[in-house]
């Protein structure tokens, strides 16, 4: 069985895919495609992603599985172990509504391809896009600090005691705000389960600057 | 065991969740609350979802779900009959990935709070925000139809027989669209599925206009 990850070592999708798979004991290939240069708008990509999107990931079987958290389900439920959600429906509720609020709230508004808009249609320049980032990432994580901070459920990562779907998508998202220089302090509960997380071998090996296509 | 749905009619999200409710044949009480007037920014809303986004589930025993599509998931597991995703890993994978389109890369670039940022920090008028909209609506738009149309999956509905997770997405979507006077026609598989769905009691009855709150 070999997974081969089509993908780009700053996208914050990508980290997270990155991460599931690290924390599921996959190996897989490792194929880049350079944003910057519209490498995802080629032929051959979007023969693999008519979205013209990474991550992909290709099953040995030659199938190409699309949107990052519809692929980390599709990894729990082909590889078991060790979980990435709780077993429970309430506590798989709270993970996922967690995971979405990045997932749906931060990220879709901050990709390269936004910030392109943005440009393309109103003239933003750099500070502009970075206020426009930040005012998002602040919208949503001032939010995630009160339901983390204020819940039982959390423990050293999100959700008790083994990292999981909300803390890939926190874990990918801190590093995407670091491009913004956008200070993870503000938010202690945030700080203090990324820094949990940034211990462990699987998502220190997922993170942008690990990667072979880092610059 | 009474669900009560804290809502608003025009929400995309809402629409989504109450054909949800709908398809598993679920009563519950509706709460809705003017976004246009900021009432889901008020402290009782607040103290029911932290991040002042709508729709939130209230179940019986007093728990407030938030995030759409983990709601349904929720749902799904909670009450599995009819299903909402297929029983396989692949088709599984495959209707999440759509809904993941929609629900990552569409909606969330075009919901009230967003035109509003654009028009508070770039000035961006009527014009411009439904310039934006369609942008968003049709870059992605024109990949769902070629995933759709070229895939044996696709069915009646988006996957196969019987309407599940991407066609609520689906559905959703294009009755947003019509707020900018976006045609459907320009997707035929699309269009399609959309005018089955429609024919549906559990999705008329979800829509937009048949809530008591629609202006």
């Amino acid at each position: 069985m070999t997974l081969r990850l089509h993908n780009y070592f700053r996208s914050s999708t990508s980290t997270r895919l990155r991460a599931a798979l690290n924390l599921k004991g996959l190996d897989y290939d490792y194929v880049a495609y350079a944003l910057r240069d519209d490498a995802h708008r080629q032929p051959d990509f979007l023969a693999r992603n008519p979205a013209g999107l990474v991550p992909v990931l290709e099953t040995s079987d030659g199938h190409h599985l699309t949107q990052s958290l519809a692929i980390i389900e599709w990894l729990d439920e082909t590889y078991p172990a060790p979980p990435l959600l709780p077993a429970d429906a309430g506590g798989r509720a709270r993970v996922r509504a967690l995971a979405g609020m990045i997932a749906c709230e931060v990220h879709p508004l901050n990709n390269l391809r936004v910030l392109r808009q943005l440009e393309r249609q109103f003239g933003a320049d750099a500070a502009a896009q970075a206020q426009w980032f930040t005012h998002w990432v602040t919208e949503t994580f001032d939010a995630l600090e009160t339901m983390l901070a204020g819940a039982a459920e959390t423990g050293r990562y999100c959700h008790g005691a083994m990292p999981g779907l909300a803390d890939i998508c926190l874990y990918a998202q801190v590093w995407n705000n670091r491009r913004f220089d956008i200070e993870t302090a503000r938010w202690p509960t945030i700080a203090r389960i990324f820094a949990a997380l940034d211990q462990l071998d699987a998502f220190r090996r997922a993170a942008p600057d690990a990667q072979p296509d880092a610059t």
